[in-house]
């Protein structure tokens, strides 16, 4: 039997990779947690291997349907390395606040994360690129697309999308206050969480702007975490 | 010869991993960027692997000297396989803002991140360990340590540490407006910076807060990013 957070469905089935199993009244294995958090974010960490060894590359990501999407330079190390199909470990974490108990052993953070395992494959089709491309601006400012200069055949080759499947993941979440040891709680001590979130700022024009253009409204949208 | 962003010194020569080949202009070696990126995040990715398989942890994480440390409980599979001696690869990756250019191709983010490779070692001094875990309290909140209930031997026993030499290891910055392709700054888009950073919100008091406990000054201190 598989715990989950608060009863919660289970729509991707724990495997030995994904499955949570320190704190694991934290972990979540359902659609709607695991979406919510891919959508929120912006910079996921995708990990793999090159001669055995490690490596933890930060990079942009959406999500469509049961697939998250990354794109680089295809002359990236990383992209290289993943368009042979290699397995990976993709990992989204968004930091919510600081977690101060009567302890330092029950301090700790409240996040959202989910990670994600996996063979990435790559995109190789030349309008499923632009497609999601497409989507991806979109999403985070809405109209921008149709106002950009159009890709050029070269830039379309130079570009490495990879994508992998939802199917081996997991998120997991703390949230709320700390959970500190009973006898702790008459402590003459602050305890509580200290917030923390992303914030847009004003939106900064290009030294180089043409005259006349103004901020469009769609700057205003932005949002992540 | 090594290229660095700006003619900035060389302090951590750069290795076959530790190159950044990509982008080599935003590539920084010198200790001073490294340490002020570290010293400005909370979290981490600890990328590793287990029979051949990446993973991509997400961690609290701070520096001391040339040495970054993160911990968890004992029985965490990751510190249980990184207290073997494996290879790690440790990021930091901060968001700094959408770079918003005249084509999708150019159009990027800001960011300040540090990459890491190595083989992790275990502390397992006690005392060791209680000093850092204090240094890495007091970092957040100065003066919080003395207030908290010490760690109970038990708690010590469940606490894995580990560290990580900076040694091989670069960071990757991008600043400033978008880079368009000359011919395109011409076009009638807005171009530029939206920028992204993480605001700390009101402390919010534990539900169970003993009354007549005020929220201490140095909440008012607590910076991320």
């Amino acid at each position: 039997m598989t715990a989950a957070a608060d009863g919660a469905a289970i729509d991707y089935p724990p495997t030995a990779r994904s499955r949570i199993k320190r704190l694991h009244e934290r972990a979540l294995y359902d659609r709607e947690t695991v979406h919510g958090i891919l959508d929120a974010g912006l910079l996921c960490h995708v990990g793999y291997t090159i001669d055995d060894h490690p490596y933890v590359t930060p990079t942009c990501y959406w999500r469509q349907g049961e697939r998250v999407y990354w794109h680089g330079s295809s002359a990236s190390k990383m992209l290289r390395r993943q368009a042979q199909g290699v397995p990976v470990c993709f990992t989204v974490s968004l930091l919510d606040g600081l977690v101060l108990a009567r302890s330092g052993y029950h301090s700790s953070i409240n996040y959202r994360s989910v990670m994600a395992f996996g063979t990435a494959e790559q995109v190789t089709d030349e309008a499923e690129i632009l497609a999601r491309l497409e989507f991806f601006q979109e999403r985070l400012t809405a109209g921008r697309w149709a106002e950009l200069r159009p890709a050029s055949d070269q830039e379309l080759k130079a570009t490495t999308m990879m994508s992998l499947e939802l199917k081996e993941v997991a998120a997991k979440v703390r949230r709320g206050p700390p959970s500190d040891e009973e006898e702790d709680y008459d402590l003459p001590v602050w305890a509580g969480v200290v917030p923390i979130r992303y914030q847009i700022g004003a939106p900064e024009d290009d030294p180089r702007l043409k005259p006349g253009i103004a901020q469009p409204d769609y700057l205003g949208d932005v949002k992540v975490g």
